[in-house]
């Protein structure tokens, strides 16, 4: 499958989608080369699992996909500053860049909270792109945690 | 099925299974009120996922086991200080304790390197009970990386 131009919009697309399964709004795409290998969303409810974030489910996708394991050449693109277990999923997985949209003060774990990828015991830390499209990516959020009040 | 006294046993079992299987040898387990519900071990290499770590592989087993997604009665036993994942998945699924055998100061995320369940970020953090039975699991991983060597 071939990208669109911006992959930040397959995310928000699944952002989307997660919202109107009932999850927090929050999607992931793994790209290689120009080409989406790996999508996720939040499938936390649907699943009953508090393991399967955006990131999360994207990269295993991409990781299935691919076969070798190794993700160096991959860049993640997702809607929300990956938590401190999707930070060391994206660390173990070697990704080369990450582009994320709204920061997470309160479970962001790259430029808030551990900031993992600057910490000496991270063993591979990507570039890490913040703030794309940040302020669509937070009223995405406000507007879903707004409606189930 | 009945654990037998000490769950750490089975997760040193699960721990030498990998071992077998060229993985890095870690075995993990999470019991409720007695009984095993997950279980796990390193399954990288034969997965070509470099997050299939022992207690990710539990946790996920028990969450589909119980279908609950919550995990709030249960310990964790794993023979290896998780990493920030994993110490970012036992936070997610609010497991009550985790007891691990040997400590892992360049990869662990408990009593090393960002020391997650300390951080005011962490919404949840289990009570920890480390060094259970450490040289043991030491000795594993050094004799398993030795023979490699």
């Amino acid at each position: 499958m071939t990208t669109p131009d911006n992959p930040m919009e397959i995310a928000f697309a699944l952002a989307e989608e997660a919202a109107a399964a009932g999850e927090v709004p929050v999607g992931a795409v793994v790209v290689r080369q120009g080409r989406v290998i790996g999508r996720g969303r939040n499938t936390m409810r649907e699943t009953r699992d508090p393991t399967a974030h955006a990131e999360f489910n994207a990269i295993r996708a991409a990781l299935e996909a691919d076969g070798t394991g190794r993700l160096g050449d991959c860049d993640l693109y997702v809607t929300l500053e990956p938590c401190t277990m999707c930070a060391g999923a994206i660390a173990h997985a070697r990704l080369r860049r990450v582009y994320y949209a709204a920061e997470d003060p309160k479970g962001g774990a790259v430029d808030n909270g551990v900031r993992f990828f600057a910490q000496p015991t991270c063993h591979h830390a990507p570039e890490v792109i913040g703030g794309v499209q940040a302020t669509r990516a937070a009223e995405l959020l406000r507007r879903f945690f707004a409606a189930r009040r």
